[in-house]
């Protein structure tokens, strides 16, 4: 036995979640049997899909428990093996963070190198947040080189990676929208051809002079006034690959939604919702390109890192809020 | 030259055209040139999409002109040819329906034997309309064997025959919804499984009454509401062809818009719009199968016939209102 901590679902939030949503518990690990290890978390994700789980609704993956620790993408370090082809002080990327350690099935487990690439980018640029932006642009809206993009929340971390990678295949024109003046800057630095602060006055009047040509492919991560903006200055045949709708995860009410939706009729118009989990074909050959584009140095991405399990419930809340620039990560231990 | 009438737009409406829209006007037709033939019309289509042209917006087809004829579908008989291979006596479909008699160019008309078909189900069941019907449940909707279809306004000419379509392709369950009990009635009896009046409560209590199971195709006459309801109660990897959003041609004010369309994300679905031109290379395989389900007696369609041109403005207001019974068709001359 282990004692370590987690952190549980105090209660089903409604609306934004509180502090008061989260507790900080003391546990004792159990040693892992047969098959296991036991993982000493050194990092670990906090993703806006995370706010979906925290309801009691049937959804692609099943709701946190109450009383129960919450999970997601993390980092770990092997302290017990008892697992062919896992050893002590091998890294491994798993599912089980918000807790100091875990007890894990070893096909669960999949080991990372530290040498090859700083251990936070598999969970960020180099995992599910760059395959999310990747097989987004590429697969579900069907980028094709010579076409303008935009993307929203475009200095997260997924965002910020779709309007690189469009870039870099050969995007006519890259838009992105965030939430301040220095993530509009930040995305300038990067390549995006122009970038609006959504607080400036209305998205669509915004958008439309971001891009006064129109757009191919819209990259949902906001829904409500974003997508229908989008939805209103899509050229024919445009697609939209909805992967968020992070404007309405804490909405008490009703959300805001798009009255323009006939447009996709004479626009003739596709607009689909993707799941990474989908998308695994993808991996190879995502980790291939990305993993050059990061050799070559073409590819920048940002972390904002928070220390200590203790503080993950605030750095969740500060993603919610938008204060993190690129990835938000917790570093353990 | 040659006298006769044509229905003119006199004035774009706000919300609801009225009769005082249309305008009968007695015009001289010119003698056809040199390539042109001279059509005396027999049968015309009013169709819901021209609501759309009445308003001055930029679309997929020019708005209809103050003070100029309407125009869309017809069927006529050739008078006078001055172009290689129509005679006079010939039966041709083409574009410059709303008036006695239309000028065109023979490349604009395509003739028709009304000894192997009605001459009405060139404008219906095997021409626009069932192309129509047939390319957005198999094409954009990508309908496969054993899957669960929802189609709005199936009593109207498209929706009545994507729902046979469906059935004759293998649907494990086919529902409707209709304006009135006896269009239900008259779902039962050409093959849908379960059919509901819209009227009757909320389109979201009575669709997933009628489809307890789910959806996994919803074929979109309607939007809004239905729209809603059918996102819904759709199933993982379920998609939407977007044909028509009736609901909304004649609003005034913004129009309900879905409120859950982050649902597209958790069940990955697909909503695309569609305009049966982009569908052109179905047209062959489309009348191959179609002509053989009339011949086999499996398909059956409904026809509403409005007299005379002079009509045709309330034949058109009507179908606005839901008054017809499958296809909304005017007889002239």
């Amino acid at each position: 036995m282990t004692d370590g901590r987690e952190i549980q679902l105090a209660s089903r939030p409604t609306g934004w979640p509180t502090p008061e949503t989260f507790s900080l518990v003391e546990v004792r690990v159990p040693d892992p049997g047969p098959g296991q290890v036991l993982v000493r978390n050194v990092l670990m994700s906090v993703d806006p899909y995370m706010r979906g789980r925290m309801n009691d609704v049937k959804s692609y993956v099943p709701p946190f428990q109450v009383g129960a620790p919450l999970d997601g993408g993390a980092i770990g370090e092997v302290v017990t093996s008892r697992a062919d082809g896992l050893r002590p002080g091998d890294m491994v990327l798993h599912g089980l963070g918000w807790r100091d350690y875990a007890v894990l099935d070893a096909a669960s487990a999949r080991r990372v190198d530290p040498d090859l690439a700083p251990l936070s980018t598999y969970l960020g640029v180099l995992g599910m947040t760059g395959l999310t932006a990747y097989a987004g642009l590429l697969d579900v809206a069907a980028f094709r080189p010579g076409e303008t993009v935009f993307v929203s929340a475009a200095a997260g971390a997924v965002g910020n990676l779709v309007g690189q990678i469009a870039k870099l295949k050969g995007a006519a024109r890259v838009v992105g929208s965030a939430g301040s003046a220095a993530k509009v800057r930040r995305l300038e630095e990067v390549g995006f051809d122009a970038a609006f602060d959504y607080h400036d006055g209305a998205v669509a009047g915004s958008l439309r002079a971001a891009a006064p040509d129109g757009i191919d492919v819209y990259f949902d991560n906001v829904g409500g006034d974003h997508l229908e903006a989008a939805l209103g200055v899509l050229r024919t045949h445009g697609r939209v690959a909805v992967c968020g709708m992070i404007s309405q995860y804490n909405s008490t009410e009703p959300p805001a939604a798009p009255r323009n939706l006939a447009l996709l009729i004479g626009k003739r118009l596709t607009v689909r919702g993707f799941l990474v989990s989908d998308h695994g074909h993808l991996r190879d050959q995502f980790v291939g390109e990305m993993a050059g584009w990061l050799r070559e140095g073409r590819i920048r991405y940002d972390e904002t890192v928070v220390d200590g399990l203790e503080n993950a419930p605030e750095a969740f809340l500060g993603l919610l809020r938008g204060e993190n620039l690129g990835k938000m990560l917790v570093r353990l231990g």
